[in-house]
């Protein structure tokens, strides 16, 4: 999808919140800030948001040397969700639908994002989870359930650390044999890349590949060939989070995006609420 | 007060809310955010946020031709508030303290700003007052009643149109003959002009005039001449609203400023939480 307009003061408004993450000095703050504008004022809106993020966290990293501020965050994200996964992983054994209530966790995983500027304790991801699991699971499942079906060779595109960990519930249920799991090529955000792949213990379940970039998404041209190459063999792509939904919505592919709709322009283009648990059957789009 | 860096994704996101009010052509939206990306990169951060408004709005005046495309919305704000003035003001009769009433009610009419962007009916205001009142009134009110009780050429700095109304029920407790009212020089979002203060009734009740500008707020150096030597001359001001307070916070002057806190940066400033009913005594600030 396309960069809206609406987007472009939250794009400066994450550039700042970046930029307090990267840095306490508030001179790499201003200077963020007036870059995001002056580069934002010239560039073509018809990108999707990601390239932007993509922009913004690669001179973030020029400007200040710190390649993964996020890294402690992602970590302490992976074992908060690891500490809830036995008792998943029960509910799912137990589950009247156990392919529904997985698919519906790997979604709900996705509230850990919420937490990267604030004070995320496991009693209040554990609280947000039963109050996420209480909405309803919005879009096409039977859709996606013949899919996985169907499908020899499927590619999952994972989106945060945290949220990760939630995604090997899911990809247990698609049988692992069959599951290739690509994370970030390098540090973005609290994206996960392999480290976190690894210490979700998601390496130890399927092979992991990574797509070889350092956007917020998965800009196609831009990945890897190797990843390219395995996105085209894949007759089947599970894409996680907004990010991949913006970066992939218009990919002719076998595809279907999992995401929690957290603004209001995803809300308008995917034509439901924000808040909504939603599963998008995007072959053909 | 100084333009935070917080402030600045908020002028990209009220840019471009003001041009969907002054047009529905997607191309002068685009032009107005981009010119206001690259204006606010270029410019100094140390000008109070009202200084921003003004340029933004000139600008929209003059791409679209459009003098007050705000003046059907602040008539219908009036009259909203007209048809609840008679039992406002029967409740201030009957108060324990019709004073600290009248000041807690001229506050809350500050919640009619809220309705520009959105569809604000009467019942909603009603509610909305009752949940306002409820909360308490913040800051320095026996300051500003011995003020009042010492004054005697008091200049009152009104804000929006619908909560002008309001303001005539605080006026009347401060005794007319010694208030001057003073709107805006030129319409500017849905701030107060000559033509509000009329329909809101508030020229039967005390002498009114403007501030020779189009800011929203009163940036001193920007006012009539008139208006200054008004200023120079009262011996208390009474400010109304963000705007208000955001540009004469540092004039030395007896003042003190009567506002809902609505924004982080402001309730950073004045060290109270956003939806406080706060006086500050600004006197000496």
């Amino acid at each position: 999808m396309q960069t809206s307009i609406d987007c472009i003061a939250c794009f400066v408004r994450q550039a700042l919140d970046a930029a307090r993450f990267f840095s306490e000095d508030s001179v790499v703050h201003e200077r963020i800030v007036r870059e995001v504008l002056e580069s934002t004022a010239r560039m073509e809106w018809n990108e999707p948001p990601p390239v932007v993020g993509q922009r913004i966290h690669r001179r973030l990293r020029e400007l200040t040397g710190h390649a993964d501020p996020y890294r402690a965050v992602k970590e302490r994200h992976n074992r908060m969700a690891l500490a809830l996964l036995p008792e998943l992983a029960a509910r799912i054994d137990h589950a009247e639908d156990p392919f529904a209530l997985a698919v519906h966790l790997a979604i709900t995983g996705n509230i850990i994002d919420l937490g990267v500027n604030g004070q995320l304790t496991e009693a209040h991801v554990h609280e947000s989870i039963e109050t996420a699991l209480a909405r309803p699971l919005v879009g096409d499942l039977e859709g996606l359930r013949s899919a996985v079906t169907e499908a020899s060779n499927i590619l999952y595109l994972a989106d945060n650390a945290g949220e990760i960990v939630f995604d090997r519930l899911l990809v247990e249920q698609l049988d692992p044999s069959r599951v290739t799991v690509a994370v970030r090529g390098q540090a973005v955000l609290n994206d996960a890349t392999r480290r976190e792949a690894e210490s979700a213990g998601m390496t130890d379940l399927v092979e992991v590949i990574d797509n070889g970039t350092d956007a917020p998404g998965t800009i196609l041209g831009d990945c890897s060939e190797a990843f390219r190459a395995r996105f085209e063999q894949a007759d089947l792509v599970i894409a996680k989070g907004q990010g991949n939904y913006e970066t992939l919505s218009k990919a002719r592919k076998a595809i279907y995006f999992l995401f929690m709709v957290k603004c209001p322009v995803i809300a308008a283009d995917a034509d439901h609420p924000v808040g909504t648990h939603l599963i998008v059957n995007g072959t053909g789009l």
